[in-house]
């Protein structure tokens, strides 16, 4: 990851601010043959797409993506669209940038945002609804993200959840993954779903935001994707994750828990399986030992700190160092984790299929 | 970061295995007319070495480093060694490499280790002392990271500690940082750390290991280092420290604890300051929004799973695939957390070394 | 670079074929703060559009360039364009897309193009117009040396001609640079520009084509960018102009003819100069010696072979490798080297620009 | 390539001095299973080693190569050295560092070389046998070039040779690759070999130097690598032979020659092929289109500059500015030409070697 690109083999590069023109990426690496439509994107896009329910923010973006290049439909293949193996380009158009008053976010650094950091460090501000660093960035990856499950050998599975929001942990012995469609939190477990929407409620009317962690799980990865050191699947996800918007922490399998673990509570035991590969008794590893992926189920879990902008007044100073009381106003995300479950999903598929065509780089198919 | 090297500007390649002829790295992209002498990285790899008190492994390794390239003593600088711009190449000789029997390890795969993940990727392993896999190769890290924090600005300060080994995190109310040198866990909370003595000693005569957790902590680090999306501080220090052999989680700042917060406990409030940027009011973002810094101390933590050799028989599977009860014989490390600490360090200065100067590269010295 | 990327901290992304939807770049670690219009990048564009005279292709393309992000106007700069430090994208729409018959080129390799290299890697090829191997990419290079230009420090000049045509070389003691702009052919020598009227009026009638060398110069670049070994700025400048459509050989200063060179009449002595800086007597080196910049004007030429589709039926095979006769039909340029000049200029700024920014990284702005 | 480091997934990192500790090199991403041993890369080294005939410096360095690390030797593969996946580490202890006096090369830029280009980059400079800049780097790039061809698919065969020395060319009539062995100058043409002896005994005794070309062919190289834009296989080559010392020209196939070619006689005609591939009627191309290789052979050669270092009395001037006449002494090739012959095959081993890993990366293995 370097800039606004991540990956090596499968190289994703975005662009785009939260109101300019567009913004969108350019997908390179991809394997050529593979059949992609601009509606199988879509589809991604619309699972993350705000305005969908009273919890995420009301601002309405059709967020139509738009396939720029890349992709070949030969009259031989009846109108299917083919990767070819050069870029693909994808566009998404900002068309609800309401032309309103910024003179605040102008002039002044709310707390909790990149604005104080991207003036120290460029000297200039895209401010409006928060330029680069704004969410919508996200959209991007999704639609990256699109690409890259397809890329991924089959039996490979990549789903997210949202697992905790504020103190409240989902119970996993009610975790249903057909109910992660069936609410609008993402959440696998429908009793918590039942108890976040007067929960988030309150939150909202209160004028405030929360947190949340995200769980996202790989099902079906081959053993041997990852590689040592600096190459580690766990530390390319830990990357990948982290740099999603607000999140704060990473973890893969026990993660901060294993701190607090014996030595004999904590190694996967094995026992021969029928493959003639091993049988994990446990998955406290999360599905990666040194790096490199074990065949187990590979699992990452997040932390999103809650939403910045929120009504309450917060201390603050202006840019030419005026301190100044700021209430963030607009259309926002009481619990900005939500939409974090597709990113969530989208980044792993991403990591994966970096990691799958680097394998097979160095080492070829047959292993 | 990419397979064995890290870094964009401030590049750092390794390589060895833990009982081959050397191990080392080959340090790019460094300033020219830094002084450096091999005495300065010692002394780094003498507070990561083991076998120091009786809670590391008690492998000895005098672990000498030699410089073999990018310095230069002009006779004109009196004899001092001064970087010249050009890879610095490091070297340790392995010394300790018993000849024993390998047989075990070489035929099973060790719960919690990455011998299966290795063999399953490459087809071929080098098991003596866990080969590539060793935390032998973050002496390399540690090697290295003397030379980025040279690099750094003056005013920039690196440190780590042990907060919490198993369950016991250490009290911050009486966190010194002048203790971490005083006893062999870098601890900064005295009391907690004579509780560790009789702690680990009853772990170790368990034949037993245990996990912990490191915190590092950067302070003076200049606002405006890290990037926007794939380029941000946090992710990379994210990748950086989950690429330490058994670190299975991390978090910046109030990390995890965050999304248990609302909004108006978690976005730090700001006033004007002195020197004409702003004063925070807190520092729950650990030093880091929107992936850069912002000149608040970098807060980063992370989890260390317990050793997995420990001295209780384990359920494994043979390279064959036959079950196995397995004991891993030999020295180990009750708490491998421990020796993180001057890993984390060194993590941390080769991560801001690297960003200083892509920072510089891209908007000059002056912002 | 790499695949379709180049550049380590000025990075261009190109994207698109020569039929799709649209082409075009994203150039990321772009400086903030530097002014920036479409006009500017158009103006560029415009030089190098096909078109303007008989002897390039009459494909019309008008070639709209479209800056959709990185670049912000703040109602403070008074509606002027400033770049914001992030990835400024470029879309140039494909307009001129003649619906036609591809059948002939669908199924059959036109000699000296990329058609069969294409489905040897690939197994599918969009055969619209060449696909991503069309000259038409060149596009995306020109609009983003546009940016790259206003990157570089004052008093740096890119300027490159056409310096033979087919065997015919002009004559250095004619050089004229602002004869340039007053031929259709970018030549420095008005004589030989008139010469090449007829000469190429020849070839066009024949339904032939014919090469060309280009010379590129950039004159004012500052000592000390390049880095040794495989950071060399020739070799750099060498992979980017071998990079250009139909590009067989590259050279610097002296090039192929330092071979046939003594010792005492290749070295270029020195004198003192006025500014602490030693005079250079000759500049056989071409501006480059070991890998950085002297200070004298770097020089580069390159061969382009003649256009590949040209009227007279050529021997070849179908994509089921049957025996074909091919007569590349269409609108194609005689000498598809005139074209390449603007495109030079775009890759020598790009190229200093990547190091101009790598070495004020590594080195700092004061050496 | 970007610093000292090239390729993308076989990746080659190269450190030392001239007259420094040691030089040598990590190659990372080497597929697994390889055997490899240090005498099959010594084998290597030994032809570029100087002091072979007195047509080469005569500077005796062993140059005794040392694994450090990525191959293991398991007791079940009978001794035989695997390479593990993991970075090899080459070393080369630098034995013949006499201790002279250097106070005129401290002090003085020598015209030809880097001493100014260093200076002005770095502010400091090795000045012992050119630190850095010294062609003793290329042994590291043999080493590595030595493991790069042990990747390649059975068939693939490089071979290099001289070409032409000073002005005088081989006669491509009396090309015998067997006769490359035979002579002192790796010529394969017999006749120009015994005049190249007393051609270049002249130059030695005058205390000049000469230039020459070299000619790297790859036959058997697949079709399909390579891939478009900026990761052509052409511009790889380019970047590839152009970081080798004192190179100042690299061409492709017919390379400069194509300029005066028309297109008839250029682009290279096909016929259906036995085995279902076309069969190419000439190789103008040198085996790359579009910066894919075609299957024909890849030929590449590129112009070396007469050494700079000679015994007749040049004009210079010091450190600090003042006119100095300059007489480089010391041990130097009269045609450094000679011995870039091997390194010329080394760096087309190591680009086919990426560029192989890569396609397979991106592509697999049954294409």
């Amino acid at each position: 990851m370097s800039h606004n690109t991540f990956g090596h083999l499968f190289r994703v590069t975005t662009f785009g601010e939260s109101h300019g023109v567009a913004l969108g990426c350019v997908v390179d690496g991809c394997p050529p043959g593979i059949p992609i439509a601009a509606a199988d994107i879509q589809a991604e896009l619309d699972r993350r797409k705000p305005g969908q329910s009273r919890f995420t923010t009301q601002r309405r973006e059709p967020d139509q993506v738009r396939i720029l290049s890349g992709v070949f439909s030969d009259d031989r293949t009846e109108g299917r669209q083919l990767t070819t193996g050069t870029p693909i380009a994808l566009e998404i158009e900002n068309t609800d940038q309401r032309s309103k008053d910024y003179s605040e976010i102008r002039d002044s650094y709310r707390p909790g945002h990149a604005d104080y950091a991207y003036d120290a460090k460029y000297g200039i501000r895209d401010y409006r609804g928060g330029g680069r660093s704004s969410a919508r960035e996200t959209a991007a990856r999704v639609a990256a993200g699109a690409i890259a499950r397809r890329i991924l050998p089959e039996g490979v599975t990549i789903r997210a959840a949202l697992v905790q929001m504020g103190p409240h942990a989902v119970d996993r012995a009610r975790w249903d993954w057909n109910e992660v469609a069936n609410n609008p939190f993402f959440c696998p477990d429908a009793a918590m779903a039942a108890f976040y929407e007067t929960y988030l409620d309150g939150i909202r009317k209160d004028g405030s935001s929360i947190g949340a962690v995200i769980e996202v799980v790989a099902e079906g990865v081959p053993p041997g994707l990852g590689a040592p050191i600096y190459g580690k699947l766990d530390a390319d996800l830990a990357a990948a994750m982290m740099s999603i918007n607000a999140v704060k922490g990473v973890e893969i399998g026990d993660g901060f828990a294993s701190a607090a673990l014996r030595g004999e509570d904590n190694a996967d035991e094995m026992r021969s399986g029928n493959a003639g590969a091993p049988t994990f008794l446990a998955n406290h590893a999360g599905g990666v030992l040194g790096g490199i992926s074990t065949g187990q189920p590979v699992i990452c879990r997040f932390a999103v700190k809650p939403t910045s902008s929120i009504l309450t007044p917060r201390m603050s100073v202006t840019q030419d160092n005026r301190d100044v009381d700021l209430v963030t106003k607009g259309r926002h995300d009481p619990c900005v984790g939500i939409r974090a479950v597709p990113v969530a999903e989208a980044m792993m598929a991403c990591v994966l299929a970096d990691h799958y065509l680097r394998h097979r780089g160095q080492v070829g198919e047959r292993r």
